[in-house]
């Protein structure tokens, strides 16, 4: 079924269109996630800007082509940030991608995560447990379609096998590999760069699924290079640079 | 009379038992150490978490296997974080490593760090130099012994060779590599993982002196696939995640 | 024109002298940067502190032998912190660079960035579009030279061919790869390196020149090393590390 909804030649467009663009991505993410996710951002063609003061914030989000809200390492003046900047992107009407990282692990978090879900993301990303304690639900894929029908968002909950559903179309990637999880802000990274793909696609379904199944190759396509978690690290963003429609046509796996 | 104490397969065992248990460290530590520190606690089997936001870190200690306490980069808001994380472990009796980077270049850093000292850390790390400045003593042998013995906690000083004691019981390190020096937050994210070994270990004496025993050794393999400590990053994240028994066997050096 | 200023053994001492005087180099940086930084400038020789604590800065900065500002990520705490280290590098005569890293940007940044600048930095590091918002001119080659006449600092302007002017002498560096603009903050790190060149150099354009010539060279090596702009970060450092006068004699180019 995903197949017929997601093809490597779409894929392979968003990426180019990403570079040619050369979209500009406003990050608010958490401080251990920042230098990664700017990098991922740049290698795989995008601008990434990373201001957090709150003066600011408005004038960047109006420069850019899309946005990226984390909560982790939630700071008063981060929240304040992420407030301002989502009512930006909303003004200027720019797509944002939402990260609720450790939502399952922190109850004030939970309650702020869900303050900002109310004002409209694009795109949620959320492994099982995140997606679990923001739905209210059990994480599982009809909770997670019911979700995503019910906000008008799209959710894309990440694992060994990715769902990205926006409610009535449902595409399952399962490329990856598993030192993306000994690495950290893998995912918040990931998250950044489907901000960017959001950013150049119409279609927020196809972005988010494209974005999975680029960054679930160069994953891949690291690992092959890499002699563990810490030599996958540059091996991934050189396949993010690197990465071509061969690269997709050959490797994309849907499930 | 430091191989009677401590023998490679503590060693090997204390590393198993990390990676079983997956252990959680909750790290407050300084900006410049945050992305390094939880990549070198993911790479070696561990479980990171960073946030210092006053109302999560109660629930983040209270989640996690051991606390990490770092001066660095010391703002108000951190300072704050700090003492409340310090109070958390000691309510839900997690033992906690604490590393007062750099306290011999700023007296308020110093009167910071002698405030969480009286908290009972079970294990504080630091070079002769912070030490001395701590202690109000030398930074030496017997001082660091002395220093331990007060206050009733783990002393590793860290330098070409390290000493770790309880006051009555020492010993002494000679892993590593320079490169260790060349490349910024390596001692900050080696106290880190002090912290995961000694929320698997009852004795903290042995697991301080096992985790520097696996960290020289990582460095040591990182050094020989390394052309510089730009490589050595990498190849020390590897190090850490491929490390084994025969490893420790193989080239731990006491003395 | 610039070959009659600058000589390949002037780079090389000035290299020789970084690492003799282990040059300490406090700075402060947006936190995207911090970590590179430090480990840019622990490769290149020079010692790190990072800290924007309001109490400690300024005993950093007397401790120190040069100090960097940067205004990515300002919160209000980070500007008056480099009101502060800027102050106390003045009373302790010790020079100062400053990147105003996206002033082009944000309003507010160009304000507090031009604040700054009337408190006499030895060097500002730009590009272009950020040269051009601030000195209200266009950014071109007579532009620069007449701006840093005007004030007394050197301008680096940076780009394929940076040119080190101080408004009578100026020096076009060609050396660089296009790589070290698909990572993040290797402007902001060069720029804290140049404070640490003209912590050991009478010469402030010759200071400037020689750490633009070390660094493009750097990156040269590195790209010949690299398999993308992942690969070239490690690779960066180290041959930051390993950069000596055979390789400054053999491959710096002036224009």
């Amino acid at each position: 079924m995903s197949a017929a909804i997601l093809s490597a030649a779409t894929v392979a467009d968003a990426i180019v269109r990403l570079r040619e663009r050369a979209a500009r991505v406003h990050s608010l993410t958490n401080s251990v996630a920042e230098t990664f996710t700017a990098n991922v951002l740049l290698a795989a063609g995008a601008i990434p800007s990373m201001t957090i003061n709150r003066d600011e914030v408005p004038h960047f989000v109006a420069g850019a082509d899309a946005l990226l809200v984390n909560v982790g390492t939630m700071y008063p003046r981060f929240t304040e940030a992420a407030e301002i900047g989502v009512e930006a992107a909303r003004r200027h009407r720019k797509p944002w991608a939402f990260d609720p990282v450790f939502v399952d692990r922190s109850p004030p978090r939970l309650a702020f995560a869900k303050s900002l879900l109310a004002q409209g993301p694009a795109i949620v990303r959320a492994n099982g447990q995140e997606l679990a304690a923001l739905s209210g639900a059990d994480g599982g894929d009809e909770a997670a379609e019911r979700f995503a029908a019910e906000h008008g968002f799209v959710v894309a909950r990440t694992g060994p096998v990715d769902l990205v559903t926006d409610g009535t179309r449902s595409v399952r990637v399962a490329n990856g590999h598993p030192y993306m999880a000994k690495v950290t802000a893998v995912g918040c990274a990931v998250t950044a760069l489907m901000a960017g793909f959001a950013a150049v696609g119409q279609d927020r379904l196809l972005a988010a699924a494209s974005c999975l199944v680029t960054a679930g190759i160069a994953g891949e396509m690291a690992a092959e290079k890499a002699q563990g978690p810490g030599s996958f690290v540059p091996a991934f963003l050189d396949a993010l640079y690197l990465i071509g429609p061969a690269d997709i046509a050959a490797r994309m796996r849907l499930s």
